[in-house]
C-alpha cells in the first residue's frame, strides 16, 4: 500500500523502516531540507498547509498518517476527505489543545487533574479557584518538551506566567497567545512518576496495548523510559488500558494512541494524549515482539495487530545533542542502536539506545554504561525500583 | 557512513534496513528498474561494470559491498583500487568459478566432493575416473537456483550432459561455455541433508557464527530454512565453524560469509561459498538478537559484531511466485513478514515469511499455516526431526 506520512522526521523514519518489510512504500510531506526519513520514501518538499504539497501527497499515497499531532487542522480535513486519514483528524484536534484534551478526560471520567481555561488576567482568579495552589500554567497549543509553562505557587506568580506566556496580548490584540490558543490553568500534581500507556486500534476495532512504561523527564526532555514500568500490576495495567480504550471509543482511533500519565497514591491521572508513535514506545523496537511502528502502519493500513509480547524489561534512553561514538556504543552487550542521521543541535534528539536483559538488574548495568558514554549527562534518571 | 551496494535486490533492501538505524546512507548500483532496494537509497541506474556508474558508486560511497557473488572482477578491482571493497575481491573471484571454490576447500583440509574440472569432451573420462558414477556435471560460473547442472548415472549422460551444458562449444569455439567458464564434474554426495553456516567477520578480525541451518530446495530453489539445525549437537556446530574460519582466514575475509554444506554420515562436507548475505539465513531478522544484515554492515562499516543469541527455533518459508494475501499471514502469530516489492513472476523470489515460536513443534504448526496459504506449494518441506 501507499502510505503518506505528513512529517520526515524520526518517528516517520522509523515508520517506514517498519513499514516498507510489509510491503508498503512511503511519500513524505516535509518542509524541511534533508529530512531524517529522505532515506525511506519520497518526499514532497512543502510546508504542511501547501496545497500543492497536500495534493501530491494525496495523488500518492492510498492512506495519510502523521508523525506529529500539530498538523493544521484544515490539511487534515483536506486530507481525510479525499482519502483515509488515520488517526483521524478529531483526534488531532483534542490534541492540539489542552483544554479539549482534559474536558474529553473529564467527560469520559477519566482522572485528570483539575483544569480551568485562561483567556485573559480577568480569568486568573477564576482559575485558581479551580486549580488551587501550587498551580501550572501552560499554553493551550503547541507546547512540547517543556516549553510553554511555568509552575506558579501564588497567585503574583500566576499574574506573571499569564503576562510572560502571552495571555495579555490575546485580552489586548493577535499575538504569541493567538497562535497558541490562551492558556490553561492546571492543578499541580505532586505526582510519584510519570507513566504512559500506548494502545493501538486497527481499522477493524481490534486493539493491542503495550504495557505501562515508566518515563523520566530532564528540562521537560524525555531523557529515559523503563518498561513493563518497574513494580507493575495487573490491576494498574488493567486500569490504564480500560481509560485508553475509552479515548479509543470516543475518538474513532486507529493507529497509536500514547497517553502520558501521572502515577499519584496508586492512580492514575490522565495528562495528555499524543495521536501518534511516542518517544516513550521506542523501546518497543527492541523489547517487544512487534514494535509501535509496525504496530501503527499495520492499524493505518488495515492489517491485522500483533499482540506485543514483551519477553522481559527493557529501557530506552535518548540520545540528546550529540551521539558518542557509536562504535564504543555498538560493543555495548544489550545495547541496540537507534540513530536518526540528524546534524548535531543542543537538545536535539539525535538518537535513542534500546536497552535489554534477562532481567531488571542486567538492564540497568546496561543503561549506566550506556549512560556513561553520554557526554555531560549529569546524574541518570533511573528507574524507580530497578 | 556511506555505503555502495552492488546490486539492488532483495538482499541490499534488507542491508538497507538494518544498516539505516545504525546511522549509515545507502547508494545502489543497479542496472534494472524499479529494484527493491530503490526505496533505501539513492539508486545509481547502470550496469555492473559501466565504469560511470562505478565512477558514482565510488565517489558517493566510504565503502562498498556487494549483494551477489558475480559481480565482474574489473568491477571489483577498480572499486577496490578506490575505497575499502568488502569482502575482498578475492572472494568474488573464488566463489565465482567451482573448480577455485573446491581446490579452496582441499587446499584447506575441508572435505568436499570428489571434483574435476571438464574443458571439453576429452576431459570426460578423467573426470569420471575421479568423481566415480552418479555424478554432477555443472558449468563452473554463474549457475544458481539449480540451473546450469545435471545428475549423470552412466558415461553417455555425462556425455549428453557436456554436450548440452556447453562445454562442446568450448573446445570448438567461444560460445555458452566461454561465457559459463567450462565445467565441473562432482562425485555425487547421498547426503542426508542440506545445511549451511553463517559466519561473518568484522575489519578488526573478530568473528561471530549463527547456528547451522537446514534447508530443503525445490527444482534448485531454497523453500524452508529451520535454525538451529534439529538435532545441532555442540561437535557439529564447532565443525562447522571450525572450516569456516579457515575459510575465513584465507580469504582475509570481512563481512557475511555463507557455506553450504552436506551433512553425510554424520561428516560436513562443503559444497560451496556465498561471499554475502545468504537466503538460508533470512530467519536471523526474527531469530537472532543481531540479523545477518545487521551484522554484514557492521563488519564493513569497521562497527563491533553482535553475537547471534537465538533465543528458540526459528523457520524461513520463501515466497516464491506469488504472494498469499499479506493480510492474512499477517494474522498469524509467529509468522515474521518481509516482503520485497516485485512484480509477481513465476519461479522469482518475491519475500520470506519468518517464523519464530517456543519450541520446535509450535513453529512447526505456524510453518504448517503459513504453507497452506502458499498456492500450489505441494507438500512442504518440512524439518528433519522436528
Amino acid at each position: 500500500m501507499r502510505v503518506g506520512v505528513l512529517g520526515g522526521g524520526q518517528l516517520a523514519r522509523m515508520l517506514a523502516l517498519e513499514g516498507i518489510p510489509l510491503g508498503h512504500r512511503f511519500t513524505i510531506l516535509e518542509p524541511g531540507a534533508d529530512p531524517p526519513a529522505a532515506a525511506l520514501g519520497s518526499v514532497v518538499a512543502a510546508a504542511y498547509d501547501d496545497p500543492d504539497g497536500l495534493r501530491r501527497v494525496a495523488a500518492a499515497s492510498d492512506v495519510v498518517t502523521y508523525e506529529f499531532e500539530n498538523v493544521p487542522a484544515r490539511s487534515a480535513a483536506y486530507l481525510a476527505a479525499r482519502l483515509p486519514a488515520l488517526p483521524p483528524p478529531l483526534a488531532l484536534e483534542v490534541a492540539q489543545d489542552r483544554v479539549a484534551e482534559k474536558t474529553l478526560f473529564r467527560e469520559l471520567g477519566i482522572a485528570t487533574p483539575a483544569f480551568h481555561p485562561i483567556d485573559g488576567p480577568g480569568d486568573i482568579e477564576a482559575a485558581l479557584a479551580v486549580t488551587d495552589l501550587p498551580a501550572v500554567i501552560k499554553t493551550r497549543r503547541l507546547g512540547y518538551d517543556g516549553k510553554g509553562q511555568a509552575v506558579v505557587r501564588t497567585s503574583e506568580e500566576a499574574v506573571a506566567a499569564v503576562d510572560r506566556l502571552g495571555a495579555n496580548s490575546l485580552a489586548t490584540g493577535p499575538g504569541l497567545a493567538a497562535e497558541h490558543g490562551g492558556l490553561i490553568a492546571e492543578g499541580f500534581i505532586p505526582f510519584e512518576r510519570e507513566l504512559s500507556v500506548l494502545a493501538v486500534a486497527a481499522r477493524d476495532g481490534s486493539r493491542v496495548f503495550y504495557p505501562l512504561t515508566e518515563n523520566h523527564h530532564r528540562a521537560g526532555i524525555l531523557r529515559t523510559s523503563y518498561a513493563p514500568a518497574p513494580g507493575l500490576t495487573g490491576p494498574l495495567q488493567a486500569e490504564a488500558e480500560e481509560l485508553a480504550a475509552l479515548v479509543l471509543d470516543r475518538l474513532g482511533y486507529v493507529g497509536v494512541l500514547a497517553i502520558e500519565l501521572f502515577e499519584a497514591d496508586g492512580r492514575l491521572l490522565a495528562n495528555e494524549i499524543a495521536p501518534r508513535v511516542h518517544n516513550s514506545g521506542h523501546w518497543t523496537l527492541d523489547g517487544a515482539r512487534a514494535s509501535q511502528f509496525e504496530n501503527h502502519i499495520r492499524a493505518v493500513t488495515g492489517m491485522p495487530l500483533v499482540p506485543p509480547q514483551v519477553p522481559g524489561p527493557a529501557a530506552m534512553i535518548n540520545l540528546i545533542g550529540e551521539v558518542p561514538d557509536p562504535n564504543t556504543l555498538a560493543a555495548i552487550p544489550g545495547a541496540h542502536i537507534h540513530l536518526y542521521d540528524k546534524a548535531p543541535r543542543p537538545g536535539r534528539k539525535l538518537g535513542h539506545v534500546n536497552v535489554t536483559g534477562n532481567d531488571e538488574g542486567a538492564v540497568m548495568e546496561t543503561v549506566e554504561r550506556v549512560w556513561a558514554l553520554l557526554p555531560g549527562a549529569g546524574e541518570l534518571p533511573g528507574a524507580t525500583g530497578w
